[in-house]
């Protein structure tokens, strides 16, 4: 079986055309397309399929519906635009119960309310496996746009919260520690993700990007995705990295090295960016702005690749080691 | 478990919601967004899922592909639009040979290829289950959409094609048929349905249908929607209803009667619009430019429900029966 990259290459290359409207297609976030005068529309879709994506042995089926909005409209924060519209294709179970199925729908109906979005169609069948399936409409103004191409050579490479969270969380819930209350930030973060809508938008607007997207599957991955798009190299400093104050009680409670779960855990849905130094102060002056953490993790380079340099107590690399797309895989290659 | 018809409602009550360029929400075979100028985008969303909607027993991979894009172009040539761009998401068996894989994706960008349009984005997922699940975004001119509603007493009943002739083939392949030479027309209306895209473009443009929708669930269903949407009804006379040639010697063989099949069965893909009876010559015109039959089936009117009259040589009717909603339904009560 292909792994999910080839996968996605085979299917770009298939999906060659163009038309005049179509700014981009397969290869970003979001696929563009131009809109009534300088506006542009936002064109994304991301499945959540039980078993794989999540487990209503322990998520709420309202958060599940609270997620399978957040993971939508994170491709629409990470280009910068304002979510509008919703489809929904729901494969439903014959044995799942209709207060499962109307939970999942409140969830949703929350998330459309709490992000001014309009669910305005939908598909519904049957199918062995619970599977959420939507596709998002944003919108945006053409010349604010933010790629995943895009990123210079002396860049600062930023992110907002936390990394490997979700990825905590995910494997508390599997072992059965959801329920210890100190991890609780963790927990969430897998079972109910906050899309960084306002700050994709304010960095976008405020011209504070040159490159973003989102992380859904490890900044390994996600930094990867920028890095070959702008044809460009990455030097993230492990020091840098941020993680909540309690993954590493967590990660130790799993026998996990929070190192791993910060560059390889995927769903963390924070925003990934690079921006010239010389905007440093305006970043953090938005991040204050929205009581959200901006942290620099490190610098764009000529070289191609993603490395992570560790350093020793007097700041001196004791190793550089390229990580490029060893993020979250959904077709790991040993699957086969 | 809710009927498919119950949970559409509930998840239209739960999307209430206004905004000044949405023409229209969830209700009609796409919702309506208002684009640049007198322009409007089509959107809608369709999921085919395995061992529910096909089989790859009997489906051939390429021509699963196909139908893919034909389920989701069909909803766009009931508005009378032209289809634009797609996006794909795909849910993947860790088992599934990558060939499967590549014949699905060479019959997708065939399709798109054959309808001018463009797939511009898609996510990849692991799924216990083949399932693809297509959104399609399509164009058309705001005055010229053609919608569910807006049918009127004393309209004809008008549809393309055959009906049935997709259930038929479908319980064909299911009893080991498909090889029959004699009745290959029926099982490709299954495995490879075409999309009346040019037909509802051209009714549309010239004005020929005052409300119109794709025949995907039979016309029991689709046509108690227009009943539905226009606050109407319509009486459909049985002995006027088109079948293939072949559908009587194949129900004979499958022990089903044809003119079940007709009226409950789904996935035809056919057009089903009205028209005042002063536009008959201009649609028998347009029909033969196609080399598509194109046949009158009944009348709207007044009397809401679905009501099918049949009737002995002499043109007396020996019955009327109601059969509103009495199609295919992806959630029958029974399942419960």
């Amino acid at each position: 079986m292909l792994s999910e990259r080839a996968l996605i290459d085979q299917i770009a290359r298939r999906a060659q055309g163009t038309a005049p409207d179509l700014i981009q297609g397969i290869g970003d976030d979001c696929a563009v397309i131009a809109g009534p005068g300088n506006t542009v529309w936002l064109l994304s879709t991301d499945t959540l399929v039980a078993g794989v994506h999540f487990d209503l042995a322990w998520h709420p089926p309202r958060l599940l519906g609270h997620k399978a909005v957040a993971v939508n409209l994170s491709d629409v924060a990470a280009m910068g635009g304002a979510p509008r519209f919703l489809l929904l294709s729901l494969g439903l179970p014959a044995t799942l119960s209709s207060v499962v199925t109307e939970e999942i729908l409140h969830g949703l109906q929350e998330s459309c309310r709490d992000s001014s979005c309009l669910l305005v169609g939908g598909d519904t069948v049957q199918s062995p496996v619970l599977t959420l399936s939507l596709t998002v409409i944003g919108q945006h103004t053409k010349t604010e746009v933010v790629y995943r191409h895009g990123a210079r050579t002396g860049d600062l490479i930023w992110v907002s919260g936390w990394l490997g969270s979700a990825a905590a969380g995910l494997e508390l819930c599997r072992q059965g520690l959801a329920a210890h209350a100190d991890f609780s930030p963790l927990v969430t973060a897998h079972l109910a993700p906050t899309p960084r809508c306002r700050l994709g938008r304010e960095l976008s607007r405020r011209g504070l990007a040159h490159a973003m997207q989102d992380i859904s599957d490890g900044i390994a991955t996600d930094l990867a995705h920028i890095c070959t798009a702008g044809h460009i190299g990455a030097r993230l400093e492990g020091d840098l990295l941020p993680c909540h104050p309690l993954l590493p009680p967590a990660a130790e409670r799993l026998g996990l090295a929070p190192l791993d779960l910060m560059l390889r855990g995927g769903e963390d849905y924070e925003l990934l960016w690079t921006a010239a130094p010389t905007e440093t102060a305006a970043i953090l002056a938005l991040a204050e702005e929205m009581a959200l953490p901006c942290r620099q993790i490190g610098t764009m380079v000529e070289l191609p690749g993603v490395q992570l340099v560790q350093r020793d107590l007097q700041g001196t690399p004791t190793s550089v080691r390229e990580i490029a797309y060893q993020g979250y895989d959904h077709f790991p290659a040993n699957s086969l």
